[in-house]
């Protein structure tokens, strides 16, 4: 059994390294048995989480749709609370959880009928080449 | 083979009853096999999409983030013209994608490390009871 | 934290006016936080699970066979619960089950090897598209 | 790149070894390439498929059902043939549809909740332990 | 409600003519409920995971990281102890984590952006076709 | 539309920094329009994947496996390539996909019975919490 303990001292170092007080919950806890892991993930979190063109609020309700299609109750429980912590009000949250099972049988509809996308939708389609270098 | 073409009077009748001009793209057709359901769906989406908490946009944000989890390849495309149309910069479609991609990876993480929930994250949690009637 | 208890006129209101004697379970009252949501869903629930072509234990069946994929487990119990009640066996439960695994197994298999849909499929596809109005 | 041509002997009697004249189909071929797998997988479908407590029609729907939820094209194409051949008429396949989706609606819905399981729906559970040797 | 215990003579017998002593787990005998997709499962599992061009505890992660995606909290437990029995390291252990929550955002992030597959990919694909007879 | 010529200078120097000569795949070309979640997607890619203790061709396999179990076309296209640049046989090929379908199954018979986790699998379990600080 590995020692997760405080006077693991490589450990605690790392952790002190990150200085991340905000984050002391059971995922980050998890993710310490690999510090390389920790550090990346936590990076691209905080980068992928920053204040941007999205309202923070929206970006954590994103979070949380992805949670519900994937299955991850700890992920849906963790950003719904900082959602909430971002201004996302109880209406905007019965919303959400209405157009993630609206898309959810839409979605299986449209696979189930193999329905092909229409021209009109591949006017401004989301860019899927780059540069011709 | 069931006849779609317009000369089916009762498939005519009943799409003229939805009176759908917007919506005469891939999906309704297809669910045109179906008249209660076409109905229903349509009436369901329509309610679920409606002006509310939530602007739009960002309605149209969350379906698209649920049918990239869903590998729904229409629903991708659809969506994100409704998104595009309504409003959602280029800016705003980045940050979606990144959240879409990163929730994926801390979702499987958290899986795969069997994360126990915070108390912290239930004191207000998603409400998953009701009345004790 | 939002009142559910009876004493709640507007809750109570709403659920009496629904009058849903045999759906005091779970799903429901954590729906209740949502009348219009509740609503919708319990109408639809109500066309999709109506007596139809299907026998009423294949349409419970196939609610089971779908909440396995997506990994509901309330879903999986109520809906096996209600398949018992309408008749399922426990060799047609074992059968359904078997399916279930093995259909897994082929899904990702064939999306392994990437197999191309013969010809032969496709004379009689799903519908997937509508008239051409 | 192998060779998978009909001069291929070792191929060719490993496939005339199995005797499978109705599965000349693209899954099976892709699966020639790997016999022991051919050969596990073909007797498995066979045992879960042959003629049992449930109608052929039926398995072959759940089939078709399992394979909308995991997005696999070419299994809803050829179980959707099969249960056509196997006499599941146009409005089964809509009621199994309309199922699919709305599963995956209530799926999604009770996910988000995070709805615990009824008491009442644990007094005949699936069986989830065996005997107690 | 069925019955399950050892006095049970017909399950008894089964289990005795199975000669399972390494696999008294909770999934075999929650399967013992069907003995015939007990022993097919059974068979099965002992020929994909029986040793042969993959080290065993390869084919343990690889079982691993498959339940991860699929979200089976029981098959993870499993399958990491027999990967650590089988000689997973620690150091193996958290690269595979990683693997996997990698792997999820790309897989992501590729059906978002709807890439085309490189026709370098396409040089020596997987083989998803078998021979022309 | 964007523009993803080669004289748009600013996504050419943002490529040119990153120097990425061997990458000039779909996908990266792809992610070219937010150069902040390409930049960070290389970096982590390169993380995860870098030799380690596993073995690159195992590394490969396992994000294969991840791959399929998520229905991502292209990524399994272009980590099976991987793999077989890294090493990987036509046996450890067969043997792979033979684990994730197997995989599939046992995870959805799994799901379906709610087979509760074995304590002896528990011993020594995924570490699922950090150190007590």
């Amino acid at each position: 059994m590995r020692d997760f303990s405080i006077e693991n001292d490589a450990l605690a170092a790392q952790v002190d390294d990150l200085r991340w007080p905000s984050a002391r919950n059971n995922f980050w806890r998890a993710l310490a048995h690999d510090p390389k892991t920790l550090r990346r993930t936590w990076e691209s979190v905080k980068q992928v989480m920053a204040p941007g063109a999205l309202e923070p609020k929206v970006k954590e309700m994103l979070y949380v749709a992805v949670s519900i299609a994937h299955g991850c109750t700890y992920c849906i429980h963790s950003h719904t609370a900082n959602a909430r912590a971002k201004g996302m009000t109880e209406d905007e949250y019965a919303e959400m959880i209405a157009i993630v099972g609206m898309a959810a049988e839409t979605n299986r509809l449209v696979t189930a009928l193999g329905v092909a996308v229409d021209d009109a939708f591949l006017v401004d389609p989301p860019q899927n080449s780059g540069p011709d270098f």
